[in-house]
């Protein structure tokens, strides 16, 4: 039979992403890849998980093998709600105010889910964090997007958008503002103070939630910890998305949606009939993790790792970079991810059949863009390789910008 | 903020499940539960899972702490494969025939995900398994429900039905027929060879997918194991469910789409925007329990224990309904439920306040039709109680029947 006849919209609709499709040679030897967002797999508390599950599962078996509710574990809740005071100051939090998901990016579909109609239109930053359009996409919404500045998202720009679409009676159709406001991925910004009171007072003039994505808060280099748009907003504006993947493991895959009681039972019925229920095991792992261990102290190696390769590739990115005008690159405060721009009329996923050449491998810009638009930057990441490797890498970048540059007449 | 105001038509349209609703009352001191479908945590392996979570934790953290792929662990593809061949006599499957899901719950979201719209319809059995239900209803498909025999699905209805809308010009709207042809949830009865060849022809004819979801095949009690549509059809015209949830543990949250590829491939891209992966550390588990162990072996017990329950719940339900005419249940060759039809004029929904009165909790027959519809039916579930709570329990609903039933005027 002829399965294409059969698809629904949304199964015709359906890609791969293209991250997946270019990781595929980072597994070539000898090759070097700032691909993957990974975490690297030795700061992963093993001896600690591993003596937990055998406990979990030989002393509570009848909970952690069993069916668990769809609303997660009662006691890594306890936990979450102890650790979203103390490390974000956020306090006031229920039961109801949690569920737990398959990492953020469950939380992310169920959120489209509930929310997005195919005529609906939902607010996203540029470059937009990958896996979230690949969910928002799936209902086929209308994006607008909003460029990101040095210091989070361009929110004059986005203001002018929703007074637009206000004016044009639309503005009943908006249905979020996605952001990611610490360390992007793939921008590598972090959104300032200012601009994260600015951008709940437009939320609030326009009576529009907003979805607040933050997988890397806890990974910060240097700075000052800035307050959530949750804390700030006095929570009911807020939705905020959390996830172990990037502090504890993403093997787990667990991820919390923090939010208003009936956004939180909305998103739990779809999570119901999406997949009943998430893992007991994984779940009351990771409670006893955080009951028994210091998160932040067991972060701290970790952080100081991924500075140190951070610095890594800031520096070689100096050494090589600084003699050809019109690139820029991001210097992060913290999380994973530094992203890179070329002068005028690089095209990174052009430039990247030169990039598999020299087997050294990023992610081309296109891939954060809505409609695979052109881009001349790209997401290098520095947490899985070596430091000597970041070194080596940089440099084989470097030939294949002056490789392509020259090809193109560009230098 | 008004969060009605911006739900979508999905999210405005969803409910929570009643039996959800109806399982609160199952904690309360005293009572007596036919309700849950759980299996009976003293089945699980927990000391064999115990050593091997620590194992493959400890041994294998760069890939059990890590992201998985979309399609899940290649090792157990490879155990799962084997088990195919060896317990159905499934042969011929590649790497990319399968993908490994949350549940079976996910797999059936996933598929309603890439085949069905808005204006789709979908053939489901009568009464339905609520969790298919509850995933299809997500885009509001309409079902036609073909009634449930003794022997499994009225196949001619079935044909009647398709060849009228066929003649109606809208059998390209028909995306598949969803079955559980063993020991089915809720009706516990069990598809014949006969009609399961039947089945196959009348879906050839009409060129119809078969969504065929076997999470109780191998909880056989007695009587001859029957191929599955999948192999009898030879592949193409059936798409295959099979969980670890009834077989090994719950808790691991692992279900397993068998298909052709191409299906396999459109079903892992939605499963990338919906959840990423599955755990690493919850598919290795599996996978190692099924090299190291023989799972028909470890199922063996719990088969016989289930076996002995069913028995003292049928010759209870002998005992104490057999003076109620018009009263009549099926006695399951396998799985974990009983369907008990009483007379005409009952309602088990409405008679459930009674039950909890008495303490004795079922799951109404309206919670496994489409449209919430009255029923005379319930299921009642024989696994989790000890043998002479199963007594009691089928005492006490007697006395809830009559009570009821002088109440209604019905005896």
């Amino acid at each position: 039979m002829d399965l294409e006849g059969i698809l629904s919209d949304v199964g015709k609709n359906l890609r791969s992403s293209l991250i997946r499709e270019l990781l595929k040679y980072a597994s070539v030897p000898g090759s070097i890849s700032f691909g993957g967002g990974v975490p690297d797999p030795n700061t992963f508390p093993r001896h600690e998980l591993g003596e937990i599950a055998k406990e979990v599962i030989e002393n509570e078996y009848p909970y952690t093998l069993q069916y668990n509710t769809t609303e997660g574990d009662d006691q890594l809740a306890i936990q979450m709600i102890k650790l979203l005071e103390r490390v974000y100051g956020i306090t006031g939090l229920g039961r109801d105010n949690l569920l737990f998901t398959t990492g953020s990016q469950q939380a992310l579909d169920l959120i489209a889910r509930v929310l997005l109609d195919k005529d609906s239109i939902c607010f996203v930053e540029f470059p937009v964090y990958l896996g979230a359009a690949s969910a928002f996409r799936m209902t086929f919404t209308n994006f607008e997007t909003v460029p990101l500045q040095d210091d989070g998202m361009d929110v004059d720009y986005l203001e002018k958008k929703l007074d637009e679409l206000d004016r044009q009676g639309k503005i009943k159709k908006v249905k979020f503002i996605y952001t990611v406001p610490n360390f992007h991925n793939p921008a590598g910004v972090t959104m300032s103070l200012e601009k994260r009171k600015r951008l709940i007072e437009v939320a609030n003039k326009y009576d529009i939630l907003i979805v607040e994505d933050d997988p890397y808060g806890l990974l910060r280099f240097e700075g000052e910890h800035l307050p959530s748009l949750y804390k700030l907003s006095g929570h009911d504006r807020v939705v905020l998305l959390n996830t172990f993947s990037k502090i504890l493991t993403p093997g787990l895959r667990l991820g919390v949606i923090i939010g208003r009681a009936d956004f939180v039972r909305k998103t739990t019925m779809a999570k119901q009939a999406a997949d009943l229920c998430s893992p007991s095991l994984n779940q009351r792992m990771a409670a006893r993790f955080l009951e028994r261990y210091d998160l932040l102290e067991y972060l701290r190696p970790g952080v100081e790792l991924y500075k140190k390769k951070k610095d890594v590739m800031i520096k070689s990115l100096e050494e090589n970079f600084s003699d050809i005008k019109g690139t820029k690159w991001v210097n992060p405060q913290g999380g994973l991810f530094v992203w890179l721009t070329l002068p005028d009329g690089y095209d990174t996923m052009e430039m990247f059949e030169i990039a598999k050449e020299k087997k050294i491998y990023y992610i081309p810009g296109e891939a954060f863009t809505i409609d695979d638009g052109k881009s001349r930057s790209m997401r290098l990441s520095f947490c899985l390789p070596p430091e000597e490797k970041i070194i080596e890498g940089v440099k084989r970048l470097k030939e294949v910008v002056v490789e392509y540059g020259k090809k193109k007449g560009l230098m």
